[in-house]
């Protein structure tokens, strides 16, 4: 069978379960193996016969059994013609009481049948066993036929390994555990895979054989294994009682970047071995998330001279992936900024999370240090598999005044952290997480997406010059593999995040949401319906202090603010077709909100000329999605008998949907500042019920 | 349908022919657009329609066709019902003779059927295809409906590009051609594939739309395009005339790594533009190989704002493999270093090249500087197109003192050249490519390797150290994918290369060739039988001047040679059984010859204390192989009757197979050095027959 060694560890010997080992018959000397159950030993009869021999018999005792190949006819026990390819295949069907307990002698005769010599094996036969739960129940079973290779979907196969970037501690000294080489609590262990030896033989192994556990050098970047002390093992003393309390005793390490060959005791009898295999990095663009683990049983050869391993058992685990969630998932936490100015939002999100039930986590302003967009400095998602889950930051490398918190606040107990590092200049505003979403489950011309595909938004390709989410973030989110990203074009946006123009909200029919999208087309409609009802004169922004009014005629008037928004509406069809195809969305998925842009080329952007986007009045499109409650930046717009024709016109399109709109006042202190609600606040969801190695890859 | 953007290029934005494209009606503003043949123009008629609108009606020219979704029945002309999610489809059949000489238009009417506005829509249609040779028959089709994606196999599809890596100057300034941003030469361009641009439409495009060619940041690193120019380019001036003559006006760079995207001059009427696509480097670890080039028209929106692409026509290469070629194929040239002192090994060579009728290149000593390992520097092997071939060297990181020889003397025109670089301490002896071979054509468990498979030598992954083949090495020769590698144990042996105990000769029958093993066991076996036959006191090593001989019987009593060979044979036995699994190998098609071995710790690996295997008399498997000839290393072994015995035993086995053989007096200045003839030579081959993209992958 071809065995592939994976792209990103070529360094790896190819290992497969040896189903055939070539073995040495001697007339000479007395030759002795360990054979393994399950295994063949193969031994050619010609190559060590004595000169002139012309026939063999085999004798064997009751435990051993054995073929000649290719079949030879004649009386069992009589002398049988010597062929120059003649093989024997040898194999034992129990593991052995004692140490060389079976035999399998070869004798040769010459021409006239005269004995010219012969050749003895003692056999001694062992079962070995390395063991995962290949088939994902939580349970590790006994040697799965499928153990050493992967399978995605419901009928696939292989073990899951964590990376354990959660931290057992809680505030001394915190890091990922994964940083630790040792074992820092009993409860790290459940962030672990369990990984069991299993051996039955004599009490001994014959002098000289060992077992070794080993991995390759690549795979050593990814993986490290720690080993349960027997329960059996003895406690000498009082001091080794004490020790014992101590877990880097008690989980001794055994393989790690350092150690990439250990051996492992060989316990005797029927046996059982723990260990606890720990993740220690995410698939990236240079790691595809498989690991293997080896186990050898090696065969000593003379002394001074290295053993040669007769026997390799192999299993392989994926390092689960990082998981986004979309709007669609029930939210458990909300985070906002506590800063200076921003009472009226704080008021606003506290009152809506309120009535939507869920907890709201403040980060203070000594904390935040007056850096209000919580939504771009990190993205919630989780790790998962059949033994443990729990919820994963991602802390983006934009690395605003926000930059410790995911770190100092989010990390913890059962809460992980993850973070890619890019070169300062390498940063840009699409680096932001607001440039960072995912869709609902989905599927696509019979492919199914049942955990959504991640949105990111980059420069368009026809530009000469552009800015673009950083290459190390793309690479993980591409890496993850189970909710496929698409890349957006968002460049043509000041701020260029992919939330200023799109949102998801769950809905109780068709594919159970909608996709939202800013569109200054249904915005014009509805001012020029304004007009044509006679409200012309109607005032945007009126009530909101210090802000110019403009009236509806205004707005229609302004030849050049239409054209700006015919560039912005081309550029959210263009983003439409993408989303339609690679969502698999019709007409009927997806809402258009009235809401205008204006380009502008302020600030650094006026070096390079490039007129880019920003929303003209407050972006409703970027809202909070609690569940059925929206949380909607308040417009200012037109009034129309007392009431806000653009919350009008937003309530009446949610309201089908069986969704309640609150609009929270973000003018003056996100708005003014180029972002919103989605942008002032981040959602920590519940994980999706769907299981990510049941995907059909 | 879903496009998967390739994992080593995360930055590329999705990009598929857009099959529908979303466009704006405008009851105030007179619309056009141009209408590429082949998609679809999808507009809403709700989104601009004026207010109160309840019906609408269509009329368009006579080269226009839409439809209208849902479909709404009623009399065509009439006015029909205004549907909240009623999308009108526009196509076009043929291209248009003028600019705007279609026409489309929508009038909306009130609820009393009285008429409240009407959308116009100029249209202006022409065909665009961007096409390159997606059947690989060497001639570039008109838009094939595969060039957009690459499929191994006879019935796959998908361009190839090359990596113009031979050097078209021999002598001055001589680099890689990839190296120059320019087209050096005519004869350049054969090692370029073509790309032509199609299209059909009236004599100019409207106002402000353009055609843009472009490619991804990541792609930019693999990939040069060149453009003619055309036929019809004027020639103002005897100086235009005079720099016509210069290359790199008449094939002006279009796309690089500084120019991503670049305006593409629209001819009017029907044209073609000839590109030439120059491929930068081989696949590898960071890079599967595959290319994609883009051509987009663009719209105007208005003037000082970007243009948004409404069409993208995506074509895609893959960068054609480095392949090496097994001993079964024809050979071309023979190398062989000349030194001060190993005349008696290259007369043998010289007469046995000539005997064989090939070419024999010498490389003197001013160029070799006393390194004679030829074989360890460099590898032969070719890249290949339907448009064209030719040989490519792989150099070593090795680099003893032959290290120039690859580029100094065999880059050249339509001879390529390429490396990996890795740092000092990285490269160990395994890195010679005496540890680089390739299988002949197999099939293993149905599974074809119809180029054969690449075979290396590692360190074992049981031994707590060993010695490696250098990571960017075994990156390189597993992203070539056509030659899939095993990695077999090469670092039991002192110097650790695989050609120390392996090679293929071909064979009449069978498979086509034979594996011969080196193999202590058959090595004792052919002593005792000298012994039983009465000539244990024959000699080795009579006659070699200098060198002390031993006996037959003394090197059977030599029991401490006994274990040591015995370890070797456990190894060889080893590398055995995975080569039998990997290449799908019988008893039948291996042949073990007799040769012992002995380990030693001498030197630098003496501090390790780990003894090695070095050949104890010369090693015969490390054989040349010239079509039926074999040139094999004069072993010197005891004498039966004035014959060799080894001698005689390897011409047994090799008459069988029709091969012949001649014994070459390497002992001292080779075997003496711990090499052997094929250590010593090289050999270049004819390409395989079979073409690399007609694998089934």
């Amino acid at each position: 069978m071809s065995q592939r060694v994976s792209r990103t560890d070529t360094s790896a010997l190819v290992l497969p379960k040896k189903k055939e080992v070539t073995c040495r018959l001697d007339t000479e000397n007395r030759q002795s193996t360990v054979h393994v159950i399950g295994t063949y030993l193969k031994a050619s009869l010609k190559r060590s016969s004595p000169p002139r021999s012309k026939f063999f018999s085999v004798k064997c005792t009751a435990n051993v059994q054995y073929s000649i190949s290719p079949p030879t006819p004649g009386e069992p026990l009589s002398p049988i013609p010597l062929n120059g390819n003649s093989v024997l295949l040898i194999s034992m069907s129990r593991a052995s009481e004692s140490e060389n307990d079976s035999k399998l002698s070869v004798q040769y005769y010459g021409e006239n049948k005269e004995v010219l010599g012969r050749a003895v094996l003692h056999l001694t036969a062992v079962e070995i066993s390395l063991d995962v739960d290949a088939d994902r129940d939580g349970v590790v079973e006994k040697n799965n036929v499928n153990k050493g290779s992967w399978k995605w979907g419901p009928n696939g196969h292989g073990a899951i390994l964590l990376v354990n970037c959660d931290s057992e501690q809680k505030y001394r000294n915190k890091k990922p555990d994964w940083e630790h080489d040792f074992v820092t609590k009993v409860s790290d262990l459940k962030d672990m895979s369990v990984m069991v030896l299993r051996t039955r033989g004599p009490a001994k192994l014959p002098e000289g054989y060992k077992l070794t556990m080993h991995i390759s050098q690549g795979h050593a970047e990814s993986v490290r294994v720690f080993r349960s002390r027997s329960p059996g093992a003895k406690e000498n003393t009082l001091l080794d009682k004490f020790l014992y309390t101590n877990f880097v005793k008690n989980y001794p390490l055994m393989l790690s970047r350092d150690v990439l060959s250990q051996e492992v005791p060989y316990l005797g009898g029927v046996a059982e071995t723990t260990f606890h295999v720990e993740g220690l990095r995410f698939p990236d663009n240079d790691f595809n998330g498989l690991v293997n683990i080896n186990l050898s049983l090696l065969e000593p050869i003379a002394h001074d001279i290295p053993e040669t391993p007769i026997f390799t058992d192999t299993v392989v685990f994926r390092v689960a992936p990082w998981i986004m969630t979309p709007n669609t998932l029930q939210p458990v936490e909300v985070f906002v900024c506590n800063t200076a100015d921003n009472n009226p939002f704080l008021k606003g999100m506290r009152n809506l999370v309120a009535k939507s039930g869920y907890k709201l986590k403040i980060c203070q302003e000594y904390v935040n240090r007056g850096d209000r967009w919580m939504q771009d400095e990190l993205e919630f998602g989780y790790i998962d598999s059949p033994h443990q889950q729990f919820p994963v930051v991602l802390d983006s490398p934009r690395d605003g005044k926000l930059q410790d918190f995911p770190y100092d606040e989010l990390l913890g107990p059962d809460f992980g952290y993850v973070t890619r590092v890019a070169e300062r200049e390498d940063v840009s505003s699409l680096d932001s997480f607001g440039n960072l979403e995912v869709s609902p489950p989905v599927t696509v011309n019979g492919k199914k997406y049942p955990l959504g595909r991640i949105i990111i938004g980059v420069a368009f390709p026809t530009a000469t010059k552009g800015r673009n989410m950083t290459k190390v973030v793309q690479d993980f989110l591409w890496a993850q593999k189970v909710q496929e990203p698409i890349a957006l074009f968002s460049d043509w946006l000041y701020v260029g995040h992919v939330d200023e123009f799109m949102t998801f909200v769950p809905a109780p029919n068709r594919k159970g949401f909608r996709l939202l999208l800013a569109s200054p087309d249904a915005g014009y409609k509805l001012f020029r319906g304004l007009q044509s009802d006679g409200h012309g004169k109607a005032k945007m922004f009126d009530g909101q202090g210090g802000e110019e009014t403009i009236t509806v005629d205004e707005i229609i008037d302004d030849e050049n603010l239409q054209a700006q928004n015919n560039y912005v509406q081309s550029c959210i069809d263009w983003n439409r077709d993408v989303l339609k195809r690679e969502l698999g969305l019709d007409e009927e998925d997806i809402i258009d909100l009235p809401i205008l842009f204006k380009l502008m080329t302020e600030g650094e952007e006026k070096e390079d000329g490039v007129l880019r986007a920003v929303a003209y009045y407050p972006d409703m499109v970027n809202m909070i999605v609690l569940g059925k409650n929206l949380g909607i930046p308040k417009p200012f717009g037109p009034k129309v008998n007392g009431r806000c024709a653009l919350e009008a016109e937003i309530c009446s399109l949610m309201e089908g949907l069986g969704l309640s709109c609150t609009f929270i006042d973000d003018f003056a202190t996100y708005h003014k500042l180029l972002g919103e609600v989605h942008c002032g606040s981040n959602v920590r969801r519940e994980p999706f019920d769907f299981k990510w190695w049941n995907l059909e890859m």
